[in-house]
């Protein structure tokens, strides 16, 4: 079985190269999997590391157990359950601890909140039309919603949103929008943007133009401007990145509207900004740059399980009202009087939210987002101070480093990598006590790889610019 | 304020008609807000009843209150928060009592699993590509994933899924995959089709075919094969519904597959089964045709919080891998190792699943099926003995009626309609004593509408049928 099982899908999937992406290193791909004889849990034997697409492979798996007609009568089936939850308890609080590289909060208390759990919480369709299914929660959706527009000043009669399953739904929305507004306009995003961003441009048949970074991560405006004008009888739908996922860089909004109006684009451009993780930050950095409606932008989408930290994945959505007349007015488009992505939508997600927003307010997130950045400063200083080649960004809690040579490193501390790099993204729930262990056990890991004339640590001068490279060649003596 | 609000709104939209859809009636919008001096309840006076899409109408909403310095001395802002939410758990209990319109069970036990909330689980990207980020449930999601392969006949190495946000989603990624593989094909689908697949349409820019349907709410294949003949020359996508959304009717897969080869499609068709709420029922049933991937279908999607019950939204994907290896041999169009639409994934939904299958298993599901087919036969029966015009699908448990006359009955059992007709959708927390409540009512209630000479019952035979409807004119006597 196994082994027919791993031919199937060598035969049928081609191996392809890994991308940038959310983005989970390029690693940990178990092309065997064995299945053990109770049945009840399937454990891989790791032979390879390479990235298969559309290969289906089972690297572990908790088998559902068709019921034995007696197993009321012995509980033994309630006990397989019990002991499975129990170790995979242990296993999150054990993750829990030893993580990094994912812009999560972890550090929530919902308790007040389990009393919900037991209703099955749906906000089918628009937020602001109500459903005749009585077990929603969009008094509170509407709460959040109100919350995030006045964050980024559009008023209460001029906007629309949602709270969406994730980040990824938020920018899918954001350039549907952009499309239905501008139907031949063409796609332009950094290359350093989210996938989902071209994700969505094949879904919706846009043409697509990706634009240069600077080494920063954020968006080059001279490459910007040479590519808008090779395109200038068409409209522009811009992705703007409030931090971008690998290096937390913040594109310049304020140069990119410029760059669009010397252009000659002006009335002719839809901005959405995806502020995944800053978004939500960068309101309460004083020195940063203003995201708010009050510029000519479209639309900002935000993730609610990164900053605020929820238990699940979920985002905001927020865009001006009259974009969304524009699409609804076509009523073909939208079947429906629901103007989101999805149908039904999780109804506890919201109230996470509201609970937050209303315990922390404005005040609240200003010390969590000051304590970050101090933290993230922190540690990038102390990584330069022991020789490791590292980069942070000024308005960005998100410190890049080497990439750690041994992947067990990478995996036991849960880091995001790509290439040559990996990052640490500084969240509340992540201490300086937390660093310190990390860094400690860098260091000693290094003096394993790197000690005794072993090996060298790799340049990253090209990925993080050579004044922040503590390589051989780069390292200031 | 609240004036300016509405005007404000009034210039932005345009009116748009009704039209049938998830399906909410077509009501209730009070485009008037009153915002109450307190700050902390907006609450609606209801002045007319219609629909305007994109209006950011604020009906009622808990408003976040920034802290005050010294909240967190007097317990103020405590106060408020557990005082909402034990009003809205009230309204709740309340609002899951009385509800009969939507197929959601709502009958369901997770206690066990609250020791989870605390923990932000999410499954980012492919379920079958490892991430570095450990705080993920994919043991859980590919258990999950095995026992619906093994349910639609497909084997492990065979197919590719995942655990959506919605029923929704399964249809966008099922049509999108559909057009992957055939990038020219035109999308079929019956007009009482879901919304969703008309969505899909429009966001994927294909063309779409909408097909007629019998009064049972099935396809029309006659009308299906004018409309393949008319489109020879290209590949054709097709929607089945495994139970619609109305009138729970289940298309006559084995005849499509007929419709699709007798017409020159062989080998250039796509079938893509829409089973929200059936697709997991059917399969308990005895006489019912199965869905299966032994007959050439491509993709099935059914909702996880619909027949199973889960507090959340969420569904179940299930596809060939040979398609999604076509899909993600593109790596351009992934951008990623993610053949999912959503990047971040929901990590608590593939558990409650996980649990609910592990405790009931097949015998359990198919037990409550039956109970569900019996209660529905029941109720139609009783309606039909009351003199109320009702139909009821051999396959199905949702059970059309008459519309009753007042939308605030309609709204006290959360009934879903559409046009002249309501629905029940008997769902295993729909036992008799509730059904026997329902009916009480409404009889009573229809005393005062219809006694006396008041008025009719209006005439719904072009919905259900002349032999379901009991109006004056098509009454036996």
């Amino acid at each position: 079985m196994a082994a027919s099982f791993a031919n199937g899908a060598m035969n049928r999937s081609g191996k392809v190269e890994p991308l940038p992406e959310e983005f989970d290193p390029k690693e940990i791909v178990s092309p065997m999997a064995l299945e053990s004889d109770a049945g009840a849990v399937e454990e891989c034997v790791e032979t390879r590391r390479e990235i298969v697409l559309g290969r289906n492979v089972h690297t572990m798996c908790y088998t559902i157990k068709e019921p034995e007609v007696d197993d009321d009568v012995t509980g033994e089936r309630e006990g397989y359950m019990a002991s499975v939850l129990a170790r995979y308890r242990k296993s999150l609080i054990e993750r829990t601890k030893h993580h990094l590289g994912y812009p999560y909060n972890l550090d929530f208390e919902y308790g007040a909140l389990s009393q919900l759990q037991h209703f099955s919480i749906n906000n089918l369709g628009d937020p602001f039309i109500e459903s005749n299914y009585g077990v929603h929660s969009r008094q509170f959706e509407v709460g959040v919603l109100d919350w995030f527009a006045r964050l980024w000043e559009l008023e209460k009669n001029e906007y629309w949103g949602y709270i969406t399953n994730c980040g990824t739904e938020g920018n899918l929305h954001g350039i549907l929008v952009g499309r239905e507004v501008f139907p031949e306009g063409i796609l332009y995003a950094s290359r350093e943007s989210h996938y989902s961003i071209y994700k969505a441009a094949r879904m919706y048949r846009m043409e697509c133009v990706k634009v240069g970074t600077l080494i920063s991560g954020e968006i080059d405006c001279a490459d910007f401007e040479r590519k808008l004008l090779l395109n200038k009888e068409k409209p522009a739908i811009v992705n703007v990145n409030i931090g971008t996922t690998v290096k937390g860089a913040v594109d310049d909004l304020d140069m990119v509207i410029e760059t669009l109006e010397k252009s000659g684009f002006r009335g002719r451009f839809y901005i959405h900004c995806d502020g995944a993780l800053f978004g939500l930050m960068m309101p309460f950095v004083k020195r940063a740059p203003k995201v708010t409606f009050k510029k000519p932008i479209d639309s900002v989408s935000v993730s609610g399980h990164k900053f605020v930290g929820c238990p699940m994945p979920c985002g905001v959505q927020i865009t001006r009202l009259k974009n969304i007349n524009a699409l609804s007015s076509n009523v073909e488009y939208l079947a429906s009087r629901d103007a989101t992505i999805m149908g039904s939508r999780n109804g506890h997600a919201p109230i996470f939210l509201w609970y937050t927003l209303n315990r922390k307010g404005y005040r609240g997130f200003q010390k969590e987002v000051q304590k970050c950045l101090r933290n993230a400063h922190y540690l990038k200083d102390r990584l330069i101070e022991a020789g490791i080649s590292a980069m942070l960004n000024e308005l960005s809690s998100t410190v890049v480093l080497e990439r750690p040579k041994d992947e067990e490193f990478v995996r036991r501390w849960q880091l995001a990598c790509e290439g040559n790099i990996a990052h640490v993204v500084v969240m509340p729930n992540v201490t300086i006590d937390k660093l310190d262990d990390f860094l400690n056990e860098l260091v000693q890991w290094r003096t394993r790889w790197y000690g005794d004339g072993v090996g060298e640590p790799p340049c990253i001068a090209a990925d993080i610019g050579p004044d922040n490279c503590c390589c051989a060649e780069h390292k200031k003596s």
